[in-house]
């Protein structure tokens, strides 16, 4: 009985995929250097999440003597682990020896683990805008464990940090793991200054050459996006995504485009604005009475 | 050739991420009292669900028969487990010893258990009004099975439950949880009526202050907002987010804000509509032909 | 002490919980035909996945040589998972008896690892047009590994072909399943041509009877919805969402309406745009400059 | 590199491997019934002993007050699993029609959960019995933590039920599930009395034919066996182990064989003693000073 | 179909479950302090082997470089969790009031911490003792990875550490947590000297009040047991099991008994041997050459 | 509270464990090349007992459709992690380059494929000796699923083949895993001709250089060992141990050793008999009437 389908036609359609892997290669990863795993590009997250702000993203317990030894074994463990990930990244990018590959990991994974104290500096102010920011807010603790800008924050400082030091494929990596968590998507290559908060932040997208000043806050929705670009041009890696100045605010669902477009500093730009030039410091705009059509009810 | 770096580098990176756990206090939890944990509510929520929506979210397989004894054992494990998690949050508050703590997180725990059959009898509601809403629902499983907009209502039902007995951070992390698996966030002080029907549902934003009728259905990127709040000033736990009366459907992509914005009953407000004041009774409004700019052809 | 709380007052809440079991049945689900499982379908996908992107979604290292027979053993898995998810769907829809079921079932099955072929050269398009389309996209690796778009248009090209061919819930058990991981939201129904590219993703609606072309480019948020529809009448289930025909590029945020909306080849739509109406081809249409108001700094 | 061998080589050798499925199809089993599954007797097992010692086999935390509907769980969960795997003994058994073999094995599994309180009376004695026996056990708690011999004859207990209905192959896999855990190989035929205890346990072997009276202690590596047989005889199913009367000792490596040997009540049987005939009643009987040779030391 | 059987039965069997959980109280653990847990305990001994032979009994690779941080991670890890089971078990004792027992179980914890380069420095003896003693062991890695004999000493001195500072109950979990994997059962009062050695293993058991000398070798099956005891007298607890001198080897299957039983530095005890008095240093005793009766062959 | 002990005394004491790593290098693994894992190992042997015995040995249902695919899957993964396996073990054996100790591994890792059906022929006559062998044993399924014989003969032909190969390492790792299972103790060194048969088999110890027939049937706490070696002398590597002809049967806790010992085609060697010179063809050797000593009763 569960021997349906004929045999026959279960080799062939299988015989038909493997020939798929051979007409169809762009899409396959069957030769040549391993790629970093997924896995362990999450693991690494866990932990350094778990490093940055110890005592809360672990079920291990963690206290004022032991972590110490907690922060040793975890920054150990990702150094190895990041020496290894970053090191397939830059072999499968193919610029590089394996030797040259591996020497330039190394070289980067321990200059990440030494990051960190200027990461936690960071994101010390990025909890501190948070709490000042949302009156909904109770305590540290409370917008640690359930503010997921918080977390979108902290993977991108940790990928930035990668990709400032030119590694391929993992900040991607990471930046797309914590999007998937929160639905924020920042590109690792976004320059973004200290306290900065994103509230609720579903659908936030913040482009690769965007530039954040300090006390900037991000509601949900917010684009800092790029004109349309035909193809992939000369010109495609030069600046196409906003600037935003210090102590600027951003609502819900605005969208900012264009490499050229500064909001200057202590501007606050309105609900669903669309804009496409620069606003001078200080300036507030927000959509003009929208003009709505009031429909008189069906009888 | 494992052993780069200079053991003296790591060495000292880690003495200064512990140095710099002394330094950003704020963002450690090593001391005092235990919080609570992510897995664990993580878990309540889990049950909850399988309790509420009873042969749905579970592997074993739950009968006639067997679903009296699986109710049972799930009741009495969440019990305890809330006990758990709610003793330890108002204790983290810092407001009450341990054993007041302990003894307000029973009283707690046991009123949720007696919520459920009311609870249920509101999710009954609200599968009703997914089905009637939406044509291309096929069947009451389709709809717990693969609505969002259902998870998201039965976890805000619980954490709100939760909220209005004063318990701390819990029910944040159990709106944080299902924001996550959903992309809808709704803060567990919204208070909610019957038939409520959330559709596709991401970047849904209900403010902590918002209040809404019964038969209401609100579509994506809905946001029921606050007005700028600047700090965290005295008036901050006042109504921020409006009030949607009875019978009212929110298209995609609108904004409503503000503590005295009414949508009166029986309104419509139409997709990507910014709203800053009320509605009366039965209106109807959306965007007026929005003054588009058409551009000609390149060539 | 873990005692409290009185025995009688949990056994009265459990005997309530049961009660509303038998009062509020329509969200239960405890006789009859078992229901597919969740856990089942989402490790079918995750199976889909690696044999349609060899090599990336899989721990296990496969290599030239071993990929036959990983993809074989893949594609009888799938076949027998098949084969069990749908004929449940089948029956628990109750339109067909057991041994009816199971022989539709089987002929599904076999025709879903057929198609694969087709799915992956599908699916090779998709990837050139990302790679084609993001300036900020490194390699055909960065985008399998890292882009939430393909992974939406992998699961809805198969979720697609079982919708196709009549098989209930489970194509909306897999578009909800990778909605959760993505945010991006496509309905099984809807006909998308080659060389589709969502760019970020999060809060992209497309409706049940969409129809899309080839070389269409959706960013976030952008909506294929129906206009509104007073309940489950008969006309329901005709066609209610947009045609989208080729070359069209829809920016963050538009949302088009209506199952008589055409946008005609080639068009460009820009972002937060609200259309119900149709495009010519060629058109390229966007906010004018949107009436802000600009407000003067507090001193 | 990573792919020799030979494509060919391996495609050989794997055709080998399947073409030795046909020829040697004894050791198969890919057709008819499904075998009952190794994880899922264990998993009845694991759930059997933690009804049977409540608190002790679980991490959930077990108290007075949740006692009760852990148990009403597990007993539903475990009569639906027994249901499960007896029927596909059953029916592997080949003796009975698909039909036939789920009725039997309803009444079987209903019958097993209703001999629970007759099992825990049997089993308090038996812990009672390694209290009083072994200077060394410090209580009941930890006895039943850290005894095998009461792992062994709970799992044997359980078993045995299921053996004196006649239901086939799963009562071995009980027996052999405990035996990898403790060394102790009790056939679930064996007929054995109340307050039974077997210290340190590791050898045990109980036949299929034995009978067992009431305070019998055993040490490890005692055999109950059969003499040797020829062959599959007519007679084999025959008594072809010893019978052990009331309050008699065994003491480690003792072998005890044969169906007619009766050793009478009060008994001690010594280290090593080798038995092949039956004792009277109240015999002590141990190896005479054994004719040890003693050798002169090297220089 | 799957409704039976009446529910009446299962109703009326767990209630008679739950009765007899009143009935035969000695063995359920249901109330007053918890008892330590056998899954920690089982991860304390993985942890504590994986710090005692650092690099073998982990999958996480540790080198030169990291051992230091793995090896304070893991030392902090079991710090807190032996303080965690040991309080558990002082206080189950019911000997001293929840303060005392904590108290207790700090002092304990962190002096098996500062026991760990003693156990260290008698483990690398027994390691060099099989080195020596199996012509079939090819080097220190194959004997580590792949003598039970090597896992049975490590934990037995790990146990003895904590039962000779008087804690109940973990000592012999951890005892019997080792016997289930290797078949070798020594208490963990039983006192051991240096470069001890067994080989094989199964069914060796070493009694509570042995002492064993430097050097002694053991086969599989080798007990040193009490003579038999008549009930928990109050003589219970005096030496019942033998010394061992020096320099000692006993050969498979060998027995020797009683608390006077001394055998001799030097001495060999040949494989089956029963022994119940002295041996003065320097014999060799074998059985003789044992009457055997020899059978002519069936014609 | 949770802070004592003494930070420095918990430093101090990390500090003295990590001196002894210097110290006691002899039991780390910290330098050169990696060993192979223990869990990859068990991989190993859990998917090649899948692949001999299909159906068995794993949850996946395979069935004549599926199990050509399923059984090529296993073979290609079983190939490349013995390749992995056996290289480290060939390099951490210090006795060949890296480059030579992967080309000797993957000729090695290809051949124990192409073995497989050699293995299967064996191994079906074990399971029909098993069967022929025990009157108690009821069916194949019921052999291969609850006799520990046949696991451990499975694993030793697999370790066997490995060990006449050269492989360091692994054979032991897989014959000390077997030996966890069931308590059967075979070195991978020793030959064994087919129809082999274990039963019970706790405590059997089969010695590197033993020979055995065909036919041949051990009863539990069997030992074929060596007779006492001084030390690792120039001939430890010589035949040690018993060779046993066709047709013998061995009862329970016989002790054989020599590698002069030759028990001669068609013997039975009685319970606990204890052997170091040979039988001729056909004896029957028992223990004759052992001396007891009969003890009057206690009053």
């Amino acid at each position: 009985m569960t021997q349906a389908p004929d045999p026959r036609a279960l080799a062939r359609a299988i015989d038909d995929v493997v020939a798929s892997y051979a007409l169809h290669g762009n899409i396959n990863h069957l030769d040549g250097a391993n790629l970093p795993s997924r896995a362990l590009v999450s693991q690494l997250l866990e932990d350094l999440l778990s490093i940055v702000f110890p005592g809360y993203f672990v079920e291990d317990q963690v206290d004022a003597l032991t972590c110490r030894y907690f922060a040793g074994e975890r920054c150990a463990r990702v150094l190895r682990g990041l020496e290894h990930v970053v090191a397939r990244a830059f072999a499968a990018d193919g610029a590089a020896t394996l030797d040259v590959s591996t020497a330039r990991a190394q070289a980067v994974a321990i200059e990440v683990i030494q990051e960190i104290p200027t990461l936690r500096e960071l994101l010390d102010t990025d909890v501190q805008a948070a709490l000042a920011g949302d009156p909904a807010a109770g305590s540290a603790s409370e917008i640690i464990m359930s503010y997921p800008g918080i977390e979108a924050i902290a993977v991108h400082r940790i990928a930035h940090t990668l990709h400032t030091r030119g590694v391929p494929l993992i900040p991607r990596m990471m930046s797309e793991w914590v999007h998937r968590q929160t639905g924020i998507d920042i590109h690792p290559g976004a320059v973004i200054g200290p306290s900065f908060f994103i509230d609720h932040g579903t659908g936030v997208v913040v482009g690769e050459t965007s530039r954040i000043g300090a006390r900037v806050k991000l509601y949900q929705g917010v684009t800092l996006g790029a004109m349309s670009v035909s193809g992939r041009d000369a010109h495609a890696r030069r600046k196409r995504h906003p600037t935003i100045e210090d102590d600027v605010t951003i609502y819900a669902g605005a969208t900012i485009l264009g490499g050229d477009t500064v909001i200057g500093a202590g501007s606050i730009v309105g609900g669903n604005v669309w804009l496409t030039h620069s606003l001078p410091p200080g300036t507030t705009v927000m959509l003009d009475k929208p003009s709505l059509r009031f429909i008189a009810q069906d009888g």
